[in-house]
């Protein structure tokens, strides 16, 4: 045994536990994984592993390895710039929203600024200008304008779904209503259960929590059953968290099958769900949803209007229990102080009423019809093929050709001004990194090609 | 020993846990105490604190009594109908924020809304509507809005604090400021110290992240040196939240001198310093500041417009060290994604850098003396006097005459349609039942003299 060696190994994994690549709850790498990676026999990572654990830092469980303890972990990394920075679940958020002008984001969350309303937009603005004195500064009630709860309601309704306004509450955005009812019903190490693939910031989210995040497969119709009936009984998860419609990144859809199997199995298990439909309006019809045949019992339905109207009219909601909401509630509070803003809520509220939101996403979903063809189209001479072509929004999940990764792709092309969305920041088994997501909205300029052609090429020379 | 006794006593400190009016870090009742409140010998009570501690529900620590661990405790409170609660740190907000609109609430935090600048948020709204569409629709950058960073970095430098826009992050509030930071520093069960008396929110907040509490008695001149050295030295607490500027609640202002011997002493213990500057632009003249002393190397500053301008659009910001700020951004786009609102800090924004600001605040300190007057000569005939008649700011914490308590009086007068703000929830320790805190600026209504009139003289009866 070299004592060097297992120093070496033993601060290796001290470094990810300082820097968070691992947190609480995480598995760290397998014995005969790390062994590799680090260029050392099997024996010396066992002997570190042994040993950090006998410090307390990781602990062993029978049969699946060793996991993160959460003793003596620093504060949140301190991470560097973000150019410097692994291309983990933060990289594509960062890339996106810190972009200048001139950069190309094909790999970002939301539309382009000239496909929202803005003429809508831009009445709500002016209402507000003669709106009554209260609304422009008070705090407002703690679960938001009764108005949008109300107009919410109504649209649930329509699709079966049955919500008194006092079980509603709204919030600044879809991700704090996830993280609000992560704070509500997670402790430290819970485990939740996200699909694989499933949007990145679910697992930067989860982090923050210091939750074990385990997976389940995303087929073309939802998880994979045998796969998720597994998870159940083995891993015990808390908390399962989904996009039913339009699933992010693999736009596909579940199924009405799927949907009641995975709800028997979740009743069996006391499994609660959070079902994020910020993409339902992108739907060319509706589809099955969990919270429409769980009658938000089990299931917690969040959304927002930050795709369809405006992002940064920083508005979302959370449909839940009644006795759930009285809880949210005092959470919004202790975290943020009051509901939602007002004036947001009237600008939603004046849009979402008027005839003029459906003609926008009427609008909106033919011309993503189109871009997405034309994106499918403009891909497959690189021979990068779409995994499904889905029946609506804005994304396109695709499958690299063999021997391309992702990541070295994704950094090759921000350093030409072109922001990727690479695949493993999608996958926490990390078995996504053939496939990148493209956002169709923003696919239309030819240079993302010629650049992908480029870096496609370098990486296999 | 009674066995059914020593189980009533375990279920009642089960029940607490329950309902979370206990949490994790929280110091059970005094043996003594508890055995009065229950009705028996204080050895009942000691067996069942035993059996409670065998069960790993509470541990003692030596000469300072039983404290929760947080082990197997259920998810947040599920808290009942508002009316029916206990009169806990969360009372005033949700009585204040849900109040119809005939409630007076001289116990609220914030300005009427005819007291805010209605004439500059509406030209604000109305510069909105003629905005670019970038503005209307997106995200925006991860830390907000540049100009309002540096239009704060601006004015920060006329006090003498020299802070880079990259050091500022814009947020939706100012408790969501101390929240972001709280979620950055701390990890369950961290001790942190708040000021006795101290803004209710801050335990809420404390409490949605398992922090155990300590406090520092809060005098004329800041807290308690003395106190303030002997709790750094035993309980090690790895935060510090206060504010400065008008204290709240009890209206004090920091002398020079104990912010120094307060930063030398936190430099001993590396103490970090959340410095909430809420209420910083209603001091007639500036006062002492820890962020300025200490350059932002332990201290972090918060605030936000809600008091000042609109609490509807929702902005904050956090001035923090610059590699905190990575951490931070991190956190923020984890919770909560991207940054704050680009309307809401435009409208800000453009407020701040038009003339009328200023003439809103002048106009709006010399109202506040002559209702902070007013209030004071009101209260007088009740025998309720203020503990001190603060420089500026809208609280006024008084002390009522001998034998009333201020949490009967607060449910006494809600029931009348008066929201008052009784001492108690405003002290960790449970030391100010005897103080109300009365918001001058909403206290003009006569009937509140005459509902505190009537309550205590039911009290007293």
């Amino acid at each position: 045994m070299h004592a060097t060696r297992t120093g070496e190994v033993m601060a290796a994994i001290r470094a990810k536990l300082t820097s968070r690549a691992l947190v609480t709850g995480d598995r760290l790498p397998s014995i005969r994984r790390f062994a590799a990676t680090m260029g050392v026999a099997p024996s010396t990572v066992v002997e570190a592993y042994d040993r950090l654990a006998g410090e307390g830092l990781i602990r062993s469980r029978r049969g699946s390895g060793f996991y993160v303890t959460g003793t003596g972990l620093p504060p949140m990394a301190l991470a560097g710039a973000p150019s410097d920075r692994a291309v983990d679940p933060f990289w594509v958020s960062r890339q996106s929203l810190d972009a200048d002008p001139a950069t190309l984001k094909p790999g970002c969350g939301w539309l382009p600024a000239d496909w929202m309303p803005h003429g809508a937009l831009r009445r709500g603005f002016r209402a507000l200008a003669r709106a009554g004195d209260a609304i422009l500064t008070d705090y407002g009630q703690t679960r938001g304008s009764l108005a949008l709860r109300r107009l919410l309601a109504g649209r649930f309704a329509g699709e079966g779904l049955d919500v008194a306004p006092e079980q509603l509450l709204l919030v600044t955005s879809g991700t704090q209503a996830i993280d609000l009812i992560c704070r509500f019903l997670l402790r430290a190490g819970d485990t939740v259960l996200v699909d694989d693939p499933c949007y990145f910031n679910f697992q930067a989210l989860l982090r923050a929590h210091q939750a074990r995040v385990v997976t389940v497969p995303y087929t073309q119709s939802g998880p994979d059953l045998d796969a998720f009936a597994a998870v159940l009984r083995e891993e015990r998860p808390r908390l399962y968290i989904t996009n039913s419609a339009l699933h992010n990144p693999t736009g596909a859809t579940l199924a009405a099958r799927t949907a009641h199997h995975l709800l028997t199995m979740a009743a069996a298990h006391d499994l609660t769900i959070v079902e994020d439909d910020i993409f339902a309006d992108f739907e060319p019809e509706p589809s099955p949803r969990l919270a429409v045949l769980d009658g938000l019992h089990r299931v917690v339905r969040i959304g927002s209007f930050s795709k369809t109207l405006s992002a940064s009219i920083r508005c979302g909601y959370i449909a839940a229990r009644a006795e759930w909401v009285e809880g949210l509630v005092d959470l919004q509070i202790a975290t943020g102080f009051g509901g939602p803003s007002p004036v947001a809520a009237e600008v939603i509220a004046g849009v979402l009423s008027g005839g003029s939101y459906r003609r926008h996403m009427d609008d909106l979903r033919q011309r993503l019809t189109r871009a997405r063809r034309e994106t499918a189209r403009r891909l497959e001479p690189l021979g990068i093929r779409p995994w499904l072509m889905p029946r609506g929004g804005f994304y396109l999940w695709c499958q690299l050709p063999e021997g391309q990764d992702s990541a070295t792709l994704a950094r090759a092309a921000v350093t030409e001004g072109v922001v990727l969305a690479p695949g493993n920041v999608f996958s926490a088994s990390g078995s996504a990194s053939g496939f990148l997501r493209f956002n169709v909205a923003q696919a239309a300029d030819p240079r993302i090609y010629k650049v992908l052609e480029g870096a496609m090429t370098t990486s296999q020379a």
